[in-house]
């Protein structure tokens, strides 16, 4: 259970697109329907506004001090896109491959060596072991200092495959809006994914505005050494912590100590996240991102191999949780996108 | 291992002492003298306002971004008392108690019978098991909710044996000037310490300006639940993090993911965080608490079985860390004693 779970979420992803940071049009705190400018107008924007003045205008019913508003977000799928793969799996393979001239025993290895030759195929049909082997080659036997220099190395160079887009200029440029909206109300923005939360915090700052300790996710083991006078964290082949699922309200409660008032999310793994916010004692806000444009992002839920929304897209109906329609409620996806 | 050191740590405290909120004296923010008024002048003071003033200077060749100022507390004995007992301990003891009409069957076990008749000798007597079970009893088998809401019963109500304040009123104003300082110079603070997270969560904001999520700590274990409709967050007993020693580097890299530039501590469980942030890139700052002030607080160190600073004497001497003397460094101990 732990291995099959290590894969999809440590295990992320493939693509390829060009950058430019992030743009949110704004205007003025009081100026609500400014904020969202990417969005069009429906059901889906408006509940977003109507929730976050419900809780911010003194003297509502539902009001809620600035240091109780804590909101949540998935990244796969809900910050940034996830298709055909979890990006981070396609770090995972590049590095393999840079890393291969100093590892020729990896040549020995049937997945490794498809990994170092670019065979892409073969190491995802070999499914979770294969993946696995590729997390522990990548993402351990390194320190914490020289794995952020791989993945920042990686993010600002890696494309994706079919868009031409950097990875990290696929984000959603309607979501950007919603975590400045939020942050402009004084809420704090976290980011809770399933993603390994060491791949996540070199870039997240830069790319959402979300430092890094204000990111929870997956993690291996690490330790504390002293290596010819220098003190680091080694990164260990051994899985610390899954942030996924039932995960996510653990990761919440040991990392930020506090239940989320507005949970976001786009999968099923984010079921238990959602349900979490819910239960706060005063108002809250649940929002499902749906994935149904083909034509400009993807289309894809209740039979998904990644970002599977079945379970999740019920029970949104049966509560009223907010469920945007990519396709429908988004002006644009990705901020290259914007006039 | 793990056993002994969950006692050192989960298990906390005995004292008693009563509450106003804790008062710093300020001007505005380039009179540096101002802010630490509670310090006498000399080479602990000035070594704090040099590394402030280094760090924070534009222009400054050891300038630091904001966004690096990153700042680590110890808790017991460096921001709050610790003697004669970890007060983590007496409130577990006192819980015990509270919880034992409750738990009838309680009154079969010695230690936990002991501990419900107040016989806290007794239970200290019999050591790590005894302790650990007191823990297990205290902190686990209820809901986070639950487990806050009795934090916050005892933080606002127990009082220290010997100095009649509450435990929460035992905080060094001193301390307490150097978050401020440091804060009002766009410094993160963060409380990293052997201590529980969660018994320390509930109060950090109000008694120290530390949010919950700036909050290390060892942690036990939790799981997400459905309860009679209600999502929950269980504690569980079993050990989730020891967050002391060679543990607080670790805790720092999977909760904050920055190396902090400063660290403040008092004993040699906060060696590693010390020797940690000593390994920045740039100019970083690394204190010691030294308790020799036995008519005020309390003098140990190097013997001491609680908060016991041997190492970490030996190397702050060695690498010209700043050491306070407690009773030649600081006016008042506690905020009570200010004017």
């Amino acid at each position: 259970m732990k291995i099959k779970l290590s894969i999809l979420l440590v295990g992320l992803a493939f693509l390829s697109w060009s950058c430019t940071p992030p743009a949110v049009e704004k205007t003025d705190v009081n100026s609500e329907v400014e904020y969202l400018a990417s969005w069009n107008e429906g059901p889906a924007k408006q509940s977003i506004i109507d929730f976050v003045e419900a809780v911010t205008t003194e003297g509502s019913p539902d009001y809620v001090k600035p240091e109780d508003r804590i909101a949540t977000f998935d990244n796969d799928g809900n910050l940034w896109a996830e298709q055909p793969f979890y990006f981070q799996v396609q770090f995972g393979l590049d590095q393999v491959k840079s890393m291969a001239a100093d590892n020729p025993e990896w040549r020995n290895d049937e997945i490794l060596k498809a990994a170092a030759d670019g065979d892409v195929e073969k190491v995802l049909s070999s499914g979770e072991e294969g993946l696995l082997k590729i997390i522990a080659a990548s993402h351990s036997g390194m320190t914490s200092d020289e794995f952020t220099a791989s993945v920042n190395s990686w993010i600002n160079s890696a494309k994706h495959p079919t868009t031409g887009l950097l990875y990290k200029e696929m984000i959603y440029q309607p979501m950007l809006e919603v975590l400045e909206y939020l942050r402009d109300h004084d809420f704090k923005t976290f980011i809770v994914s399933g993603g390994g939360i060491d791949f996540m915090r070199p870039w997240t700052q830069e790319v959402y505005g979300i430092p890094p300790e204000q990111v929870v996710g997956s993690s291996l083991k690490a330790e504390f050494k002293e290596i010819d006078g220098e003190y680091v964290i080694m990164k260990i082949a051994e899985l610390n912590f899954i942030d996924d699922k039932a995960g996510k309200p653990v990761g919440i409660h040991q990392n930020i100590g506090k239940r989320p008032i507005a949970a976001f999310g786009n999968s099923d793994g984010d079921l238990q996240m959602l349900q979490y916010s819910s239960g706060t004692k005063g108002r809250s806000f649940q929002m499902y991102v749906h994935h149904t444009d083909a034509e400009r992002e993807w289309a894809y839920d209740r039979d998904s191999h990644i970002g599977k929304l079945d379970k999740g897209l019920d029970e949104a109906a049966e509560k009223g949780w907010t469920v945007v329609d990519m396709a429908k409620d988004w002006k644009v996806i990705y901020p290259s996108q914007l006039d």
